[in-house]
């Protein structure tokens, strides 16, 4: 991981890859490498869409190492969704594979002359940039069999599906799971929009022949990962909850706890919960042959994914997550667990954002273009999408332009951002994360759900703004750091519970880099990349006043607690102050 | 002009209306009062269909008087299009009416608790609430008729037409004119999804019995008029230029400058020109029997508009305006001036900004969903709109929506709201204008084509950044303080050449009022106005960065004259530094 790899897809012969030495990013990864170069490069004012703006694809720290759970990748951009910052990550192959072939970063630049697409062929012998308009609107599924067929069974794929060729703003960066399917997701803010501006449709990657990255220290490292893998596995949350039902789990706690949003962020309980809850499901993969306990990468000992089987028995789709079947499930009122793994199987192939897309079917459904709680005809209004009509092009924008459009008041968005399965009402302390990242509406950005509700890292009543701004700010600076390294970030159960655990991430990272880690060294690097973010945003005209809840969520208090967002404004404008 | 009418349109037992004196809004009228309303009583971060927003319909401060030209009404509210202040002011019966019966605002507050539609009727006696849901989506000239079979031929009309019902971001609240035709618009920002917001279709204005308003010092007023109209008459453009050709004189004039934005702004000359200037018009008009030479208001004295007529001599629509021939021609390489007659027609019967519509159908065409030059197209795209279908509703949204939702680059638009009709590469003056001005993009905010183009008050060279600062400065100012007289912008090609008649402007103020008023008291006026709008915009989350042109402007020269736009992002952030 020593280079960038830049690609100027507007370069006047046809598009042209250069490679070039860390230099000032050197040392940076993930979602630290990615930010820092959209925030150094990207003009904060351009058009998403446009030649200034770049796509950058970037492994994390410990991505192509034998560390557990080191398997995620970062893509950052200019958010055609946000007009901010953008940095999604994912699972899969993606990180791992790009690390062995040595690439801290892809950056896609330029804008491409004509409307040519392009596939990027990536392996030890160099780069490949080659047209293929055969691959023109092909879904993410077909996409990856044609390659499959092409350079066999062992690339990994990073790419977009019809949403991100019709540059939607919910559209995402698919990249290939353990068993070549376009499963796993950067599924935030329309970084797929941004790759389809650039023609690009593929990135096929081979890492044959090249080895395993190695620790400064392999002893210690060993060590280390050894402490780290067995803290995860103690754990109830990665040890048992998540294999055994996914992050569905979640579904008839968060139901429980009253904070399930429902009805388009209308009640905050769901009677259909317990149809789509992660033990139904689990249920239903095992009635049909699927498996549970699958990991999206190798290396992963958490294995919260799993396969759907469709009633006849054949893959359907991935273990639905629990955000998605809440977006496309509760959100809608929707409790056909079969509906639901349809539609997610109809995001991943079109390549679309499960959350922005359930909540742009609410809003629609409450702008009466369809009934709230009917599976058939939130999957007729997906299919728009995928055939990009103009009805699908409305939704394919997203919940915020689907409620300007359609003249819709209740729009749970921030900065444009469609929010998750947790209302800030019941939870305020994912409220001041959705209020305040740079990010825009983002669940994982800070989740204060542990504290909040699950009991992890300590104890926060949910329904109060006390407390929540220290929470929000202090996972912020956590998930930002981690967001750096590569590892999953369901690693946070463990390692905010389990003080072993913590430092044996801690040893890991610095034997594997040869630094004299601490905790204050993660916190550091943890504010730095933010403020890489909150500085681009500023400079894209964001203030305080983005920072802010719609409407609703301060004047109709949520059933069942019937309490609304609390926390003041004054308070969340400090969230950032350190 | 002594009181506010508030409408309560979310009043528990239903509609309420309730009278008050002006208060701290004493001595404001039109763009003055609307904004001093908003900025005071309007959250600026609330929803703008929501209950906090208020519609705010203001005459100006020598409405209903016998001074010229004195017809300009204003209407306020926060914009759902730019989401920051908005001023709308129209011409028509409305102001005059509206003074008569002694109203110096009417405000629309509150949400209906339900789906019904509403008419309110004011005269002498009084104001009626009437729920009347045989209105709804009906175009604006048939609800006019309805109305004047109800109320007789003397009433005037503040109305929407489906596009405001429909809550869309380009909707207008529609004015009546001398001959009760709804064909007077306060066109800009999306006023008319606020008004149908509210639930209100028609307001119908009665003065019956109620006297002009007079002057504190008749006789001076009496006077200071008479020059007043003697200066109107013999400047070349109010006394002779607009009479003869209308606004559309410019079609040629601006064409010959090469600043016609065409092909949604990618050339500045558009060759089919000729067949849709002015000239060309008025020669139609005359064929067809129809009148040139109208005032949309008793008063007038300068007639800029007239009627147009179809080909068998039936009235088509009023003398289209020059902005409207632009957006709807030029920047649509349309030259077909029946299909251009035939789109105003239809946005002022839907309630539409015909220049929010023009560049929404040049962004279409632009996304390949018509072709430039084709007119049956465009009304085709149009019907769309009035009917409410997917792609209609788009359109309907503007511009900006239009193109983020069909991935275009190439977006015309300042704070959400589309360009006029002056490429601001070759008019780099309105350019500064359309970047600074609290209202999102907007000609008569700041018309600095006045200097740069057509050398009234000065000469500033349009293609050069020089000077054109301080140019849009002043001008915004004037016309800030022009707009809340209820006067009639078109007085300032006559003020701003001809001492004289700037100072029987003043007297007339002055003597109306009874203030002996100075030009540093217009001045002041139009920065407190100015102060407000700004202070709204901040409060609601936008800053200097917010005041730039899109990329494109600095990125791509501009045919003929192959320029970009070159002010400073530094200069322009001096516009309101004073």
């Amino acid at each position: 991981m020593d280079k960038i790899l830049r690609i100027n897809m507007g370069n006047e012969g046809g598009p042209q890859a250069s490679e070039e030495p860390l230099g000032d990013y050197a040392g940076l990864a993930g979602r630290g490498m990615t930010s820092a170069i959209v925030a150094t490069e990207v003009p904060p004012l351009c058009h998403p869409l446009g030649k200034y703006n770049k796509l950058i694809i970037a492994p994390g720290m410990l991505s192509g190492s034998h560390a557990a759970q080191s398997g995620r990748v970062s893509v950052g951009c200019k958010s055609p969704l946000t007009g901010g910052i953008k940095e999604a990550n994912s699972g899969g192959q993606g990180a791992q594979v790009l690390a062995r072939l040595k690439y801290a970063a892809i950056a896609l630049e330029g804008k491409p002359k004509d409307n040519t697409l392009y596939k990027v062929v990536i392996n030890k012998d160099g780069v490949e940039i080659i047209p293929d308009n055969s691959l023109k609107m092909v879904g993410n599924y077909d996409l990856i069999d044609k390659i499959k067929s092409e350079y066999g069974d062992k690339v990994a794929c990073i790419s977009i599906g019809p949403a991100g060729e019709m540059k939607m703003a919910a559209a995402t960066v698919a990249f290939t799971d353990m068993e070549q399917r376009p499963t796993r997701h950067a599924g935030r803010g329309g970084v797929g929009a941004v790759m389809g501006s650039k023609g690009v449709k593929v990135i096929v990657l081979d890492d044959s022949g090249m080895p395993t990255r190695s620790p400064k220290d392999p002893e210690k490292f060993k060590a280390a990962n050894k402490e780290f893998v067995r803290g995860l596995k103690k754990h109830p949350i990665t040890g048992q909850g998540l294999p055994s039902f996914g992050t569905n789990i979640l579904t008839n706690l968060i139901n429980e706890a009253g904070a399930l949003p429902t009805h388009n962020f209308q009640t905050g309980r769901f009677d259909g919960a317990g149809n789509i809850s992660g033990e139904t499901q689990s249920k239903i993969m095992k009635s049909r042959g699927g498996t549970v306990a699958k990991g999206c990468h190798k290396g992963c000992v958490i294995r919260c994914s799993g396969i759907y089987n469709d009633r006849d028995g054949n893959y359907l789709t991935k273990r639905t997550e629990y955000e998605t079947v809440w977006a496309h499930g509760a959100n809608c009122c929707i409790d056909d667990m079969d509906a639901i793994a349809m539609l997610d199987r109809l995001d991943d192939d079109y390549g679309l954002d499960t959350i922005e897309m359930g909540a742009a079917i609410g809003v629609a459904m409450e702008a009466g273009l369809a009934k709230f709680g009917d599976g058939e005809a939130a999957i007729n209004l997906l299919k728009e999408v995928g055939k990009g009509t103009s009805l699908g092009r409305i939704l394919g924008s997203g919940a915020a332009v689907t409620g300007k459009v359609f003249g819709v008041e209740r729009v749970p968005v921030v900065k444009g951002q469609a929010m998750p399965a947790y209302d800030p009402r019941s939870v305020q302390g994912i409220g001041v994360t959705y209020a305040t990242s740079p990010m825009g509406a983002d669940h994982t950005a800070g989740y204060a759900v542990t504290a909040n509700i699950l009991g992890v890292g300590g104890t926060v009543d949910p329904l109060k703004p006390e407390g929540q701004v220290e929470l929000s700010r202090n996972l912020q600076i956590a998930t930002a750091a981690i967001d750096a390294t590569g590892l999953c970030l369901f690693i946070a159960f463990a390692i905010l519970d389990q003080e072993d655990t913590f430092n044996a991430m801690i040893d890991m990272l610095g034997a594997f880099t040869g630094q004299d880690l601490t905790a204050d060294d993660v916190v550091a690097l943890g504010k730095k990349i933010l403020d890489y973010e909150k500085d681009f945003n500023t400079r894209a005209g964001f203030t305080s006043k983005q920072d802010r809840l719609p409407d609703f969520f301060k004047n109709e208090p949520l059933p069942p607690h019937n309490v609304t967002f609390e926390v003041k404004d004054e308070d969340l404008d400090q969230v950032f102050n350190w």
